[in-house]
C-alpha cells in the first residue's frame, strides 16, 4: 500500500493573519494534522477546523518541547494510519531561523515526501510595518539578518562593516550587549536603531533611538520578545514612511 | 471634499501566483487602478478585472520607463477624480531592492496616504524552491542580501567575511566578476553556490556548483535574469531537501 504521508512546511508570516499566502491557506484547508508554533497566530487555525491541531511552541507553556521531539512527532503523525497530510505551521518564513530545514531533513530521513510554502519573514515585514524599508537608494544597498540569541555563540560584528542595514532577530534580551558589541566593532553610536515588538499585529509597539540609546529606550517602554531590531540609516525613513496605525 | 486617494504597495512574491498574501489579494480585489511590474506574474491580474491596469515594468517592452515617471504616474492616478484606490504591485517584497520606499516617499510628498503589504521575497523563496534554507543549525546562522547590479557600484565583499550565507539579486550578468571578487576577498573557491532562474515558477531552472565553477555552469545552461544566486554551505542541503518538481 502506498502511504499518503506528506508534510507541508508553511510560513505563517509575521503575525497579521492576512499575511498568510494563498498557498499556505490551501495547505491548511487540506490538512489532516496541523503542528503549530508559538508565533503562528491562533487566528490561522480557523482555516483548518477539520484538522487535528497540536501546539508545539517552545514558549508560553510550562512544558518545553525540544526540537528532536517536534521532528519525531511530525514524522509519527504523517505515518499514522495509511499516512496523513501534515502541515507544520511556523511563524515568519520557515527557512529563516525557523529550523524548518532540520524538520524537513527528518522527513527525508523517514522517507516522507514534503514541500515548502515560503512565508513573509518578520525580518523584513516587522520593519515594513514600522515604516522602515531595509534597502533604499543612496542609503542602503545591502542588509544582513542575524540572530541575537547566544545559543550558538555571538555574531562577529566586526566583519559586517560593509553591510548597510542589520536586522537582528531574537535580540531583545541581549540588546545592551549586542549594541555595545556593534559600537565596539566600529559602528557609530549615533546610528539610528529601532526595535519592533509584535510587528504587524494590533499590539505592535516600536522603540526608536540610536545604537547608544536604543537598549535604554526598549527597557523604558518594556518591550519584550517577539521583537525585531533594525540598525542603519534606513531607520530614519520612518519619519516619512510610517503608515501602520494599530487599532486603539 | 475629502480625497479618496490611497496607495497600497503590494509585494506579489517571487512568481508563484499562490505566494500572494491574503491581504495582497484583497488589495487587488478592491483596487481601482493597478500599476504592475515585469516580475509581477500576469496571473495576479485575474484578481482585479474591475481595475484599470497599467504596465510599468522596466524590462520586456522597448519603451523604458524611469523610476521618477512611475512615481509621477502613481501619484497622478491616485489623485484623479475624487481620488482613487491605487495598488502598486511589485515582484517579491516591495521593501527589498524594489524601490518601494521611494515610491511611498513620492506619495508622502504629495499628501497621499499609503500602506504596505509585505510580500514573500525571492531572496528567501527562490532558494527555498531549490531546497536551500538560508540558515541551518551548525551550518549558517546569518545571511546577507546584496545586489549584484553595478548601478550603485560594487559591493565590498572583503568585509562580509563573517556572513555565512550570501544571497545576490540581479547578479547573473556579472556573475563571473562577482564570484571572482568573492574568491579574491578570501572565500574558498570550493564553497557551494547555486543560481535559481525564475524561482518558484514552472519554468524554474537551477545551476549548482562552487564559487569557482558556477559562472561557467550558468553560461553552459544559459540561465538569465531573473535569477537569485546563493553562496554558502547551505547549498549542499539541496541534495537532501530538494522538493520542487516543475511540471513537465
Amino acid at each position: 500500500m502506498i502511504s499518503r504521508a506528506f508534510v507541508t512546511l508553511v510560513g505563517a508570516g509575521p503575525g497579521d493573519p492576512e499575511l498568510l499566502t494563498l498557498r499556505g491557506l490551501r495547505a491548511l484547508q487540506e490538512a489532516e494534522v496541523v503542528l503549530f508554533d508559538y508565533l503562528a497566530n491562533p487566528a490561522f487555525l480557523q482555516h483548518c477546523p477539520q484538522a487535528e491541531t497540536i501546539y508545539v511552541g517552545k514558549k508560553g507553556y510550562s512544558e518545553y518541547i525540544k526540537q528532536p521531539q517536534i521532528n519525531e512527532l511530525m514524522v509519527q503523525k504523517a505515518q499514522e494510519g495509511g499516512g496523513r497530510r501534515v502541515v507544520r505551521l511556523k511563524g515568519g518564513d520557515p527557512f529563516v531561523f525557523g529550523r524548518g530545514g532540520e524538520e524537513l531533513a527528518a522527513c527525508a530521513e523517514a522517507g516522507i515526501p514534503f514541500e515548502v510554502v515560503s512565508g513573509v519573514t518578520s525580518a523584513i515585514a516587522a520593519p515594513a510595518y514600522a515604516g522602515i524599508p531595509l534597502t533604499y537608494r543612496g542609503l542602503a544597498r545591502s542588509f544582513a539578518v542575524l540572530t541575537g540569541s547566544t545559543q550558538e555563540g555571538r555574531a562577529h560584528f566586526e566583519s559586517l562593516a560593509s553591510v548597510d542595514t542589520l536586522v537582528l532577530l531574537m535580540s531583545v534580551t541581549h540588546l545592551r550587549e549586542i549594541t555595545g558589541d556593534l559600537i565596539a566593532a566600529g559602528r557609530s553610536p549615533d546610528l539610528p536603531a529601532a526595535v519592533i515588538e509584535w510587528g504587524s499585529l494590533p499590539r505592535q509597539r516600536v522603540a526608536v533611538g540610536t545604537l547608544s540609546s536604543i537598549a535604554a529606550e526598549v527597557e523604558a517602554q518594556g518591550l519584550q520578545a517577539p521583537a525585531v531590531t533594525v540598525v542603519g540609516e534606513v531607520v530614519g525613513l520612518r519619519e516619512k514612511l510610517d503608515w501602520f496605525v494599530p487599532p486603539a
